[in-house]
């Protein structure tokens, strides 16, 4: 088979124009950006939610929004399961069945791209393309938010700078400006790159040569990845330009030295951060190989940060399609738990189907009997038929099933297919499940070889799926305590028979209670490998604690972060990092990207 | 009058399609990124030098380059004497008298637009269009340098952890690749941001929490803004992408313990770095407000880099349009001494005129009879008349046109005229370029008031200047020795009496020539505001002292670096940054920027 890069080459692409006007976009509503790639301007959900024109004689009048369809996973191996490839196989399979349906997904990171993942389009005959502009800037969206960020961060330093530094006038004389008297050891806005670089999560910023002072005042700082940036995911859950400048006003970004909050706003940065960040709010729409509407739109990690893809994005795609599929990143703990806890009850629109992607790979590397070692090659071994490991292993599949049904959305399995995979472990997997719970569809999906062709059977069962009149239920409701809300998410989401909080946890609980944010929802940031918070635990474990080591308010986002155990905000680069494959040919293209 | 974004807001501006296809491009040679901007394909150039179609019948057959016109200042006021209004109105200007021109700028850095400068698109009736989408992001190269520069960093700070950090095995056999030994005192490579961040100047990167080395190796760094960045230059210098390729490779960026010099090449990182750049190769196509065609391409700034837009957008403008109008950076001794002795003689291309942009309150403030303050803003007094102040400042200008001369290359003077200006002063200077060369033409410029109607005269000097039979004279050849280059610029291009060369500097001038990099150019990193090294010594100074702090090998740009007195590679931000008036209104347009 030929890699994704040569699929995606050697087929043709439709013009991005002709791809927004069949999606049902006016001209004027998007903006192309080259031959594949396309702006779509916010304007166009006011046309199509004017209720006022839904069965007018318009080409394209208004409709009832689509519904929604989530693709998550079991607890994947580090190499994922394939839940992008579904994603896009998935609406190809739709498309295939005539149904109007389009996809929306995260734009890539560059750290993992160049680190250790590869790209992030899917794969096979089921990729967003071109995936080399997909998994490389894209539309800069990503590096917009870098730049919105590290405005803020400059904007701090340089205001306790002037604050402090001597001159003939006063700083209130000279600038006309209020002193913010910034507590320089507690500035909690860190910088933020779109780059594994381990090397830079713990700095000290602000040095002078000896006896001068004109680079500012010396702190510990560091940077995180992009993706774990609080404007990265504030885009993913703003609904509109005016609200992404009002949660952009909220952010706090370093007390005072009298214990208050000093927010973007009182920075004066809120609004020149908004104007950084005017185009990103608008999603990116590209297509599939087989032409299905792709919206891409932000890029929060589910690890490390709330894992969906944008609000915005997903409400054009709504509007536009019967069906959208979207994912949530890693197993169903992950970002699934945030798309219906966070996302859902932000947006105010639920799940009407969930996705799990299985394999038979991930279901043995799940059982505890073979010896995994992160950053380690899977043995092959784990292709040959071992029913005892996937006996085994599918106490992870039963966990992911019912923890989709806690929230009261019906769960459809889909079985990413390998083509080392055997007929024989296929059948009992599928049988497992049938007997396990008779009222699931389960089918093999083959879209990473065929496509949609691949996904038809798990396309007319989703979409039957999507008709079961399922009563949608979040773990928590934002009016509950922020305690209850941690503890709903690690006791009944995880199923943790305990929560421990670090007393630095405890403090900032309480603080944030008293300051007025105990209304914001909860995003919990661990390990993706397991559904506890160590990442050696492997299946469906019971009897586990949630150590929670910190919390960081995001009162822009509108949710405070647990950091679990941990967690890394800044990934780092491995041995021998993928960026050492990538170059151009004679011919200019692109060689290595996979 | 109106402000500058409101004029640009109320000009009905033609869609880039047909900019493109005025210009001379076929529609396979270019992009359309929305209505206003395209990225140009550097395929057009072999179409347009294919000497074999010179004079067929193809509707654009290939012609001789055009003219090559490098817009220059006197030394400037820290607020600038309209120098990009200059260029954006001649090239107007020259289009109103039925010529065929282009302009080539760089792409603003938004350090400054956030800083204290604003923005950088001209101003008034001379502006590049949309304004906003030229101060803000553009089409991302800047985001691209500064993503290619920090993966070089993130490399090398993870060669170093993993070849350092224990396991079961050793780093060769983990990951395959031979062991760089990097001295890790001796990383010259910096990152880089495009913000004004003083306090990344000087940072500690790799710092862990006590007992861990999860984090890498502690060692010394900091952050230049991006514009400063080694791939800037390489991106405004290089022909093409492969040579792009071939220059990233020969980046030096540590040395090992051995003292041998390690290089993008050595890391394995040239590739993706080139690959990240893919984009930012090519030139954006805008226009101005009177829909003369504009290329923008990178953004090194003249003080602490070369300073000079590209060498491809030129060679694209040239073969697409009779006059071709550049800038250089801040004084001719500044952005144009490099636009000749490093840009023309790497591309061959030497300009057939210079523009000498002044301005009343530019020569007043240059008299040293006023007390001017950086940072502070200029007083109203400088617009009254003050013949003494003038007359003295005339001094900084006859300094530039000898300058100019000096290099072979025919001056005009375009006195940039201001409405408080008295016609009296502006008699008085004209007279005074007469009075010292009756060769020299000089002509007021209102381009910034009535766009290319009030730059028309300066435009016919300008074309008739381009006729004059010069032979280009730069000031040094590559062959010479590197100690006779940076003195032929100090003391022929500066008019300095001596060179001072730290003893870090001898060092590595010693160093690098016998590393065998003595016939790279040489580029002198320096304070703008004189001509001097020292910022408050204005005029036409003399018997000055060049003192040499530091040299840096840039072996991928193809000069060595020279850091005269106390150069900041990282701006600040005042007290009050520009910022802060930035936002968006209920409309969601942008107000603020100027």
């Amino acid at each position: 088979m030929l890699s994704d890069i040569d699929i995606c080459r050697s087929t043709v692409l439709a013009p991005i124009n002709s791809i927004a006007r069949k999606a049902g976009l006016l001209d004027q509503e998007f903006q192309a950006l080259g031959q594949h790639k396309a702006k779509v301007s916010l304007s166009c959900l006011d046309r199509l939610t004017d209720d006022s024109a839904i069965n007018s004689k318009l080409d394209h009048p208004p409709k009832p929004p689509g519904k929604l369809i989530v693709v998550t996973a079991i607890t994947p191996t580090p190499l994922g399961e394939g839940k992008t490839v579904t994603t896009i196989g998935l609406a190809q399979g739709i498309a295939k069945l005539n149904e109007s349906v389009s996809a929306c997904i995260r734009q890539p990171s560059m750290g993992p791209v160049f680190g250790v993942k590869g790209g992030a389009a899917g794969g096979g005959y089921s990729q967003v393309a071109p995936m080399e502009e997909l998994n490389l800037h894209l539309t800069g969206d990503i590096h917009a938010v870098t730049a919105a960020h590290n405005l803020a961060s400059a904007a701090i330093d340089a205001r306790i700078y002037h604050e402090q530094r001597e001159g003939t006038l006063a700083f209130e004389q000279r600038s006309g400006l209020q002193a913010l008297n910034i507590d320089s050891d507690r500035v909690v806005w860190r910088r933020v790159l779109d780059h594994n670089d381990r090397a830079l999560r713990m700095i000290t910023v602000g040095k002078n040569e000896a006896g001068k002072s004109i680079n500012g005042y010396e702190r510990e700082d560091g940077f995180d990845i992009s993706a774990a940036s609080e404007l990265m995911a504030i885009l993913a859950l703003a609904s509109d330009l005016q609200d992404l400048r009002k949660r952009i006003g909220k952010i706090v970004l370093a007390y005072d030295i009298y214990n208050k909050a000093l927010t973007a706003d009182d920075f004066q940065v809120a609004g020149a951060m908004t104007v950084t960040l005017k185009d990103a709010i608008e999603p990116t729409l590209m297509q599939t190989l087989e032409g299905v509407p792709a919206f891409i739109h932000s890029g929060p990690f589910a690890n490390i940060a709330h894992g969906n893809s944008s609000i915005i994005a997903d409400n054009i795609a709504l509007q536009l399609s019967d069906y959208v599929v979207t994912e949530g990143g890693f197993g169903s703990d992950m970002g699934f738990e945030k798309a219906c806890n966070i996302k859902a009850q932000t947006s105010g629109k639920s799940p009407d189907c969930a996705v799990i992607v299985t394999t038979l790979r991930g279901l043995k590397a799940n059982s505890g009997l073979y010896n995994l070692q992160p950053g380690n090659p899977l043995p092959d071994s784990i292709f040959n038929d071992d029913n005892k490991a996937l006996i085994a292993g599918f106490e992870n599949l039963k966990w992911h099933l019912k923890n989709v049904k806690k929230y009261g959305v019906t769960p459809v399995v889909a079985i990413n297919r390998f083509p080392q995979d055997s007929d024989n472990e296929l059948a009992l997997l599928k049988s497992m499940v049938n007997t396990y719970d008779p009222e699931v569809s389960v089918e093999i999906s083959n879209a990473f070889g065929q496509g949609g062709e691949g996904a038809i059977e798990l396309a007319k069962s989703v979409i039957k799926a999507c008709d079961n009149d399922d009563t949608f239920t979040p773990l928590y409701k934002f009016e509950q305590t922020l305690e209850e809300k941690i503890m709903a998410v690690a006791e009944v989401g995880y199923g943790a028979s305990s929560v421990t909080l670090s007393e630095t946890a405890k403090c900032q609980l309480e603080q944030y209670t008293k300051s007025g944010y105990s209304d914001l929802a909860v995003c919990l940031a661990k390990t993706p490998l397991s559904i506890s918070t160590e990442a050696r635990v492997k299946g469906a474990p019971t009897q586990f604690d949630v150590p929670i080591r910190e919390l960081k308010l995001c009162a822009g986002a509108g949710f405070i972060y647990a950091l679990c155990g941990n967690v890394m905000t800044m990934p780092g680069l491995p041995d021998k990092p993928a960026f050492m494959s990538l170059d151009i040919n004679s011919k200019g293209q692109i060689v290595g990207l996979s």
